[in-house]
């Protein structure tokens, strides 16, 4: 395909990966992140040894300290930064941003406070744009060391879904199109709560069965929200669903699974995150989604557990086995309001 | 609840389980297994060294070369031997059930050649008996050590599902009710064929992201074969279908998930298989699963896959890299046929 012109705003690990692969398909690749250090770091080193380290990134990846510098001219601006910080990325761009430049959302979260979701975000600033979120289950490391990968570009237009599909695709990273930006964007979010509570199981030693039992209701209840807010129920199980949720609640390579290990091994939220070292996306995901389910009135169990285990201080033990243990005891309640012969 | 008299056939690691758990609970419990030697070891060291060690049998348990005086009297009859044997248990038996005693299947399989479930197999020899399935992710191990775990017992007949749960529940092991008989079935006999896959992933080398994306598609598959079979797609949502699933693909408990994995590195079945020293179900399940998907016509191209490398010695790779690469764009077909505004 022709060559583009991408800035990759945020220069963590996923954010590095896809410049990688980007820069490795020919395109031409403009990075920029808040942090001047890594920027020259970048520069110096041609990789980000703090993120993603060993992989050498291509000459055709150019750095930028200035965001405006970095978007000119670009036809694809890819937000690659924490999902708080977006907005504040938006408003430093929102004077120079073309109504022909397409963005391409990464990130994965919900805004605090606002409880908005990233394309709405970025509706806010530019109505006109094009929007595509691209998610599933894709860590960083993998995808730089081309194992094999599929993700989902989510876009409410076809043709900007498409053209995504095409910028980003190569023999090992699938991209699929879907309509469904709700269902992608909060599945790829929440998945981020469930992981917390995967770790927390972890932590406390539980074994295979009730991890395997938490993410299985976990889906379950993302989707329930993500349907009241209008998602597709068929996107949850889907790539960027259970397959995200799966990579997330099973890989050390996570984050927010990491620090439910430290949680559920009895650290406090703060050891925990310090520990860690980046952001904790799940953190603030739990307090969105705890709100979420109250503002939509819809039952989300496991959501309400993590959010009184890291914000009231309930012990995690406790709250897992009041999970576990709840009074429910038919599995498909739908089913049995249907009056089956013999049921 | 009042005591009552169990009959295991089958003493492998989840028959024994299942033993010592209900001993627990005051039952009395009759085990048979077809090898002698296993019936004099366990009456010698009131222990399964063989496939559950580290777990002291209660005195309630009582141990039975022969098979008529083990069920005899029993009120329930519990069904734990491999699947491709389940039909010559219930030869033996054939004239020595009486239709008050309870059949429950905690075996997962399709019979070879007849493409049986085994509620068919059963309702075959004892169409007036009640039947009832007892499924879900569940590691004999972690039972056995008291960690939480969640099943589900299903039945056509609630009473008869509802009477299995309470003789099975504890505070540790939560059983759900569910009608879904061929849904919980298939779900539990087919994962094994993903599990294999996923340890063919994880033999050749591929990281999680992979490995997420064949267990979201796996279950895909699975549930669009037992729709068409007579399942309710929700069933393969929950804990027999992928609560299961995830269990077996990502714990090193899975003896599908090894054999799976000796494959990826290269090793011919017939190494894999007795390497393993136990009955690898999945291998079994694969050519059924093949069979049915062409006898019902369902798309399931992950089966295909695993059929191919296993009894017609393509190479893994290849084939894993062939599903991983299909031409396939859209993730939800059925959203795109709706024709939704901007798609």
């Amino acid at each position: 395909m022709q060559r583009k012109k991408i800035a990759i705003l945020g220069a963590g690990s996923w954010g590095t990966a896809l410049a990688l692969t980007l820069a490795e398909k020919n395109h031409i690749i403009h990075m920029w992140t808040r942090n001047e250090k890594d920027i020259n770091d970048l520069i110096k080193y041609k990789e980000n040894k703090r993120y993603l380290a060993g992989f050498k990134l291509p000459d055709n990846v150019y750095y930028f300290t200035d965001i405006i510098d970095c978007i000119k001219n670009c036809e694809i601006i890819v937000l690659a930064v924490a999902s708080q910080a977006i907005r504040s990325v938006l408003e430093k761009i929102k004077n120079s941003v073309y109504i022909n430049q397409l963005f391409v959302n990464v990130s994965k979260g919900i805004e605090k406070g606002s409880l908005m979701r990233i394309s709405e975000i970025v509706y806010d600033y530019f109505p006109e744009n094009h929007y595509v979120v691209l998610s599933g289950p894709s860590h960083a490391e993998e995808v730089s060391r081309k194992i094999p990968t599929t993700i989902v570009a989510a876009s409410k237009n076809r043709w900007a879904a498409e053209l995504v599909q095409d910028i980003f695709i190569t023999p090992n990273l699938r991209v699929y199109t879907n309509p469904d930006v709700v269902g992608v964007e909060i599945g790829g979010s929440l998945k981020n709560v469930i992981a917390l509570g995967a770790g927390i199981c972890d932590g406390l030693g539980f074994g295979d069965n009730a991890k395997a039992a938490l993410m299985t209701r976990g889906i379950r209840e993302i989707a329930r929200l993500g349907v009241a807010m209008g998602a597709y129920s068929s996107t949850f199980a889907g790539l960027t669903g259970i397959g995200d949720l799966i990579v997330t609640c099973t890989s050390m390579h996570s984050r927010n699974r990491r620090c439910g290990i430290l949680l559920g091994q009895g650290h406090s939220l703060e050891e925990a995150v310090s520990s860690i070292g980046m952001v904790v996306e799940g953190v603030y995901t739990t307090s969105a989604a705890y709100k979420l389910s109250q503002k939509y009135n819809v039952e989300m169990p496991i959501t309400a557990e993590i959010y009184k285990i890291i914000y009231e201080g309930y012990s995690a033990r406790e709250s897992v086995y009041s999970l576990m243990c709840r009074s429910k005891t038919h599995e498909i309640e739908e089913v049995i309001e249907q009056n089956i012969s013999g049921w």
